[in-house]
């Protein structure tokens, strides 16, 4: 499969990157069932032997692909989330997630992803334990947070209310017309408002 | 395109349900762009021809597949939400929403129109006029019945809460590890309640 393999050359971290990137490209473009390897050598202006000494399928390229983009460290820690009062909290945490929510890249992503849940559940997978269960954990101590304070009900079922708060803002990006980042910023304070997150001044404890 | 157009014979209904059945299968198991119109023409036992004669593009011819599988009425209607206690109704409607929602055939769907949101939005627009858009009213219906109980606080955004409740719904479903009808229900009750639909015995007024 590949005519360099064992020369002992080092593998060009450029390259990779090349290649990451115009994986995904293609991957948002098109689907899974829409490219092929060789879309993505031509893309990343390499050889597909080159493709094929890294990755043995489209589908390990682009979960990877995916995994390099979704990665960022979630601020704030857990932790964190006790240092401040909640309110504080939770308006910093929204200004940035509506700008991510509203982005079309992320809409777009979200989108296959989500697309290729049953048909390559390897991309969810990855999605979901390098983007999703981050977030849920910090929005668990948010949550727990709020339990403590006293303003959300102790016996709530936090994993349905997280999926509640998660589950509605995939599903106002995806609807037919989605809202620009101001919007999903009203959108947000809304669903956390709801979920007992945010309450307003007047019902403060 | 069409040999035989203008002939007069009569447009054969078994043909268009073999045509929008192998649509509805391929776009489930390949998505949009894994699939053609020659495709389709094939599993259907049918010419190309006779899928060109009635759909101009496959993405028209998809849009319909999926207006046919989800068109079924709704019940009960807003006006019956009114006759029974609210518990009766959401215990009516739960078992049957679990049954579709934990359906490999509905999850397999719902994952393919999601992830042609951005690429083929008129799927997700034919999908959200004929299937969501009735169930959103449904859902509104029983929320302002709620409310009318005093159940539901009357300052709730209730497009927020069914965006919250459906979204939870289609977040699940899509997870890695989805439930089982029985799980489902759970699932659903959870959210019903969650909701403030669907309070335990001893928090009714």
């Amino acid at each position: 499969m590949s005519a360099s393999r064992g020369r002992g050359r080092p593998r060009d971290p450029q390259t990779d990157t090349a290649i990451l990137e115009a994986a995904l490209e293609l991957f948002v473009e098109r689907g899974v069932e829409g490219i092929s390897i060789e879309q993505v050598a031509k893309r990343a202006g390499v050889g597909k032997p080159t493709v094929y000494r890294r990755w043995s399928t489209k589908e390990d390229l682009i979960a990877q692909a995916i995994e390099q983009w979704v990665a960022a460290e979630v601020t704030p820690s857990a932790a964190d989330v006790y240092a401040l009062p909640l309110r504080d909290i939770v308006e910093g945490v929204l200004p940035a997630a509506a700008e991510t929510a509203a982005s079309p890249a992320f809409r777009a992503l979200v989108a296959r992803i989500m697309g290729s849940a049953v048909s390559h559940p390897s991309l969810m997978a990855v999605y979901w334990r390098h983007y999703i269960v981050p977030r849920r954990q910090l929005a668990a101590a948010m949550l727990q947070r709020a339990q403590a304070d006293g303003t959300l009900a102790p016996d709530t079922d936090l994993d349905v209310l997280i999926d509640m708060m998660a589950g509605a803002v995939t599903y106002r990006v995806l609807q037919p017309d989605p809202p620009d980042a101001a919007g999903m910023l009203r959108y947000l304070t809304a669903v956390y408002r709801q979920a007992g997150l945010y309450p307003p001044a007047h019902d403060s404890p």
